[in-house]
Order: C-alpha cells, then sequence, then structure tokens
C-alpha cells in the first residue's frame, strides 16, 4: 500500500488476478496458522501480529472462534467430524483471503495433524504460503493460565472433550514456526514472526 | 491505498477494528449481491467492475462458483436445503470480506428470495453496506445466451431443478440496484455501480 501507486496501475483486460491484488497491495496474501492448547498464547500472539503489521501498512485479518464459530460455523458443534469439518472451512476461508492479498491469520486450537495437514495441501496445491505457527507451552503452563475458565472446567467434568485433558492434541512435526510463549517476550514472537514474512517476501 | 500513507499510521493497543483497516485501504467494505438467472449477466459484469475498481485502486473480491462451490461448499449440492446454506455461507464469508474492508462482489443465482434476506440481514445487524444488484432480464434472453448449455440440458430434462425452468426464481422486491443487461451496455451497467458506492461513501 505505501510502494503502489493506484492512479498509475492501467488495467486492460481479463480478469484481475491475485498477482494484480498483491501489487495493489504492494504484499503477498499469506496464511499464518496458530495452533496450539487452549491458554497456549495463540491469539495473543496473533493480535500483537495484527497490530504491528497495522502500523507497518500491511493488511491482515484474524480468524478467530469470535468470527469464524459465530458466524459461518455456527451449525458446527464440538465432535470429532464437526470438528475436522471447522478446520476444513476455516483453511478455505483462508485461502480466499490469501488470493485476495490478505495475510490470514488463523487462530484455533486446531488440534489434529490430519486436519491441518490437509489446509496445508489445499494451499500449497493453489501455490499459497502456509505458515504453521506451532504456540507451544507445556499443559501445565497453559492449565495455570486458563483465560477462560475452560481447564477448571474439563477437570470438573463440565466439559467432555477438553483438549490436552481428554482429547488429544497432536503437535506439528513440521511448524514453520515455533512459538514458546513462557520462554519468549511477546516482542520476541512478533518479531520472529514478520521475519518470517519478510524472508518469503510476503512483506 | 491512495491516501493513506501507512508510515504515518500509529497504533498503540487493543484490536485492530474494521475502521482501521478501512483506514488502511482508502476505501470501506461493502457487499454487492448479484442476483438473476443464469445467463443474465451477473458474471459479467462482476468481472466489469472489478476491472474498474482496480483501475481505481480499489480492492475488490468476486465471490463465484469457481471459487466457493469447488471450495468451501463442495460438500453442498443443489437440494433446497443445500441451496439454503450455500447462500448462508457465501453470506458470512462476504462478511468477513466486508470487515476486512474489501468490496465483495458475490455472483450466484440465489434464486430464494428469504436466503438473500437473510444475508441482507446479518449484514444490517453486523452495521455493514448490502447491495443488492438485481440483473434482470427476460428469461428468453438469459436462455438465448445460454452461455454454458445448462438451459439446453434443462429443457431436455438432463438437468433438474434449473432455475427458470423447473425451479423458481423469485425476484427482488427492494433491490439497491437493478441492472437491465439486455438494454444497458456494460460501461453503463459499471457507471450505474460505481456511482452507488461513491454515493454511500464506499469508495
Amino acid at each position: 500500500m505505501t510502494e503502489q501507486k493506484a492512479t498509475n496501475v492501467h488495467w486492460h483486460e481479463g480478469d484481475i488476478s491475485r498477482e494484480h491484488r498483491g501489487r495493489l497491495l504492494g504484499q503477498k496474501g499469506a496464511t499464518l496458522w496458530f495452533t496450539g492448547l487452549s491458554g497456549s498464547g495463540k491469539s495473543t500472539v496473533a493480535v500483537a501480529l495484527e497490530g504491528a503489521l497495522y502500523e507497518a501498512g500491511r493488511l491482515s485479518y484474524r480468524l478467530d472462534g469470535d468470527n469464524v464459530r459465530l458466524g459461518i460455523n455456527k451449525n458446527l458443534g464440538f465432535s470429532a467430524e464437526d470438528r475436522t469439518e471447522n478446520i476444513r472451512r476455516i483453511g478455505e476461508i483462508a485461502k480466499l483471503f490469501v488470493d485476495t492479498g490478505v495475510i490470514a491469520l488463523s487462530s484455533f486450537v486446531s488440534p489434529y495433524r490430519e486436519d491441518r495437514d490437509t489446509v496445508r495441501q489445499l494451499h500449497e496445491e493453489a501455490g499459497m504460503d502456509f505458515i504453521e505457527v506451532f504456540v507451544d507451552v507445556p499443559l501445565d503452563v497453559a492449565e495455570s493460565r486458563d483465560p477462560k475458565g475452560l481447564y477448571k472446567k474439563a477437570r470438573a467434568g463440565e466439559i467432555k472433550n477438553f483438549t490436552g485433558i481428554d482429547d488429544p492434541y497432536e503437535p506439528p512435526l513440521n511448524a514453520e514456526v515455533i512459538l514458546n510463549s513462557h520462554e519468549m517476550s511477546l516482542q520476541e514472537e512478533v518479531d520472529t514472526l514478520l521475519n518470517v514474512l519478510r524472508e518469503r517476501g510476503i512483506i
């Protein structure tokens, strides 16, 4: 957005492509897929990164429970089947954002490796950057934070199939980025991600 | 994108909002919902508008069968129930784009009034612009164009529940814009839409 003088752009014919939109925005679309336990710090770093990108004049958009679980995926529950469909839809939405030129910040527990790998594959087939960010903290750290009081309820049996308690979290085997939010400052986490985006020519 | 010097933007704290993103882009997000018979000219005008917006440095994104029916909605067929879910999901995706600051150009037959009105309501509840664009041509005009040969197949009984043949098209009662693509030039159609976007302060 800083380098492109829109009035100098001349479009003649044919469909507007991903490359056109990227040129208009002065960036390349990409998906940053934050995964990790509830309380690991996914949303915290996603929000901080969003702010840093905005300061740098970059367009990003966060996909999270607030705008996805209450919107397009409100007809999905927490069965294994619905969790898979939840992640599939989020992955497809992220792809639409990447196609638009936007940096999509997806922030969901997304506990199953196969579901995440499916989203990765969908991106790679379309020639899109998929950056898996594993926000990795020990369960006891996440549980001691318990920002929404969910672990307490899960331990009391009030919530069933809670990831880390009675449902598995399958850690990424080849995440592009690992953030140990209990050992890194938020600034360090954001700088790490900004560097990855720069190295890939996304920003 | 032309008026905002990104480097002069200073973000301090709190979440980045729809307003921030709009300021960054120098535009306001909105949904243009093109509805009409197959062959009415929805995609033709959406593509032309997309080009005109790009020339003006505006970020838009087309939602159509290619990127929606083959992606997020590939698990939906053409039953009445699936058609409704198809439109609901597209409406929710359009909302995410509007929230991002993008001008979403949705181009689907979307034959049922109730489904379109639901999407309108979802936008209005969120304080978002929803502009229904009825691309209105007589059935015989659309059928004579038959760009994909679908009417021929429907008349031959090879496609069932085809809108306009053996499934109803319910025209909008209060569309913001009506385009009679058989009586207007493509340039006139695009100019009409650009004027609406300007009047609403979207561009």
